[in-house]
């Protein structure tokens, strides 16, 4: 038995802001009849994560393609992997049956052929929304955990300050922060925005850096008494702001350059002479290197959801044709937390 | 009983590159007859320290300079303080006395006046030269050994690339990291400096950035296989060039910045995408920080030094006047080694 599998491809490397005519909507056919020797896997891609790194993987030339699995290239007409959440409909691989609920390393399509030795796990969906674990639950929350509590190392009390802090990773950033007993400060490109953050998030205070002419002094105004720790998203003049304004021992986990991945001109360039005397550590990380410590972060996640004490924060688009644009919003800043697109329904 | 004490201090603040011209020698008396109860204590300065640190706190504003005693802003027309040896001469503190050799924050002058409370310890030569105790066995010596080991945990066989390799802690870094099991490559900016580390000092390579176009390029020719450790003495376009070589988990011990000392706008501007993929740690220290483990220092440098497997690497000039053009000259490249002045004979 076959069924067509429509997937999104790339024309061409997008070097620069991605647009609708950097995309195509490709098909083509995908046995489900799989040999039962084969280790494959056929899944029916329910929910799949769009986050601003693929931009970095569709350029024409990045150094670091090489350096992970989340950064290898994509390749111009070929299907792109993303992380996803999906639904077994064939299996050769004694793992996995029919009708099992999987998370892992899926495609932005509507079906993933997954070889033997893909990232692929069976998943509990624990009584949450099965998009929780494609956001929340998944790699973004990971990413927000490992780079909160195993980079920045924060203090209760310490001052807290996150960019892109509406974005998948930097709202939980800050609401883990708020929980763990910090002052968070968010920056975000809209009033709207910030007012999210203040009310419906928890965050003590937040602003809005389209408003501001010198984020030095904006930052200097919102932590009078310094930064401790910087959750980096954007890069650029923020960071060197940051650092300009952090206190001794401050540090900056750098997760994300949305700065850099549009406009690869557009680097930080922070004041070394700072960096020396306020020992500042600035650390890059991927949240692929702390999957030993997912259980730890899914519990303690679980735990704030079911109290309360962290809100979820979706956007969910539908079907695979909304992948595009949905991965265009987020350079334009147009989402509102983590951006999903639903594919399918269970 | 009074002497006649010399001292250098800058007419005004010193923004760009230093030249004679922002210095004077000046003097005023200092009475060797202590209050018994004062704590205080006159000492003869022996040798002093000369370090492109102290042109950051001539700056008219730094926003580090209060971050750290060793970046606190110098003032037009008073005294500057440096590491140092002397000879106590006059004592009004219980723990020193009159003739004891002690080492520790003295000024760049022929006497220091060290106040209750100022740093200033015993000084035991251990058999070595006591302008020893103001390079490899003393600040420049710990910020080597702690930048290295503390902050980049070489393992061994690592590539380690050291810039300034001349200088006075990029010669020991260099040392140490070969003592230690590593390879490694300095960068210094002459034809003579580059023989001096490969034929003198056991440098694995070495190259004349003076003679490179393209710094990047020249890295990977010098590390086909990557850069594991970057101990950064320069910053700008050496630390671009650095980040982009890097491999994954490389560390980069930030230790000085002499293209920011003289043009604050001459940052580097590293690839925060290669930051992140490669998970770069960017960390500034000082070696204040550290003398906990000034001890394991002190005795792992001495052993090299009675076995011959460090080299040390002095450049030494004569008398307080001599202080303004030995700063002058390290901004040049003119330093081979430590610099250190000699104040007077013991």
């Amino acid at each position: 038995m076959e069924v067509i599998n429509r997937y999104i491809t790339i024309k061409n490397h997008v070097d620069g802001a991605p647009h609708d005519s950097d995309f195509d909507l490709t098909s083509s056919p995908v046995s489900l009849s799989l040999d039962p020797a084969s280790g494959e896997v056929i899944v029916k891609n329910l929910y799949v994560s769009i986050d601003p790194y693929q931009l970095n993987r569709m350029k024409s030339h990045s150094s670091s393609q090489k350096s992970s699995e989340f950064a290898v290239a994509i390749t111009p007409g070929e299907d792109i992997d993303a992380y996803g959440v999906g639904k077994v409909v064939a299996s050769g691989n004694p793992k996995f049956d029919k009708g099992d609920i999987v998370a892992g390393l899926l495609k932005w399509g509507e079906f993933t052929a997954v070889k033997p030795g893909g990232m692929l796990n069976k998943l509990d969906p624990m009584g949450f929304p099965l998009s929780y674990h494609v956001g929340i639950l998944g790699f973004s929350g990971l990413t927000a955990y490992a780079g909160l509590f195993e980079i920045c190392k924060p203090k209760k009390g310490e001052k807290v300050f996150v960019s892109a802090a509406l974005g998948s990773v930097g709202n939980l950033v800050g609401q883990f922060a708020k929980a763990f007993g910090c002052y968070v400060v968010g920056s975000a490109g809209s009033k709207a925005k910030v007012a999210l953050l203040k009310e419906k998030l928890g965050f003590d205070d937040a602003f809005n850096y389209r408003e501001e002419t010198d984020l030095k002094s904006t930052l200097t105004r919102y932590f009078p008494d310094g930064i401790d720790v910087y959750f980096d998203n954007v890069g650029g003049q923020m960071q060197e702001a940051a650092v300009s304004n952090m206190n001794i021992n401050g540090r900056i986990a750098v997760c994300g350059v949305i700065s850099e991945y549009t406009d690869c001109e557009n680097r930080a360039a922070p004041s070394m002479i700072d960096v020396i005397y306020k020992r500042i550590k600035i650390q890059g990380f991927l949240a692929g290197d702390y999957l030993n410590i997912f259980g730890d972060f899914l519990s303690t996640t679980c735990d704030h959801l079911r109290t309360g004490t962290i809100q979820p924060l979706e956007d969910i688009s539908d079907g695979v044709e909304s992948i595009p644009s949905a991965l265009i919003n987020i350079f334009r800043g147009q989402n509102i937390g983590k951006k999903i697109v639903k594919i399918a329904e269970e």
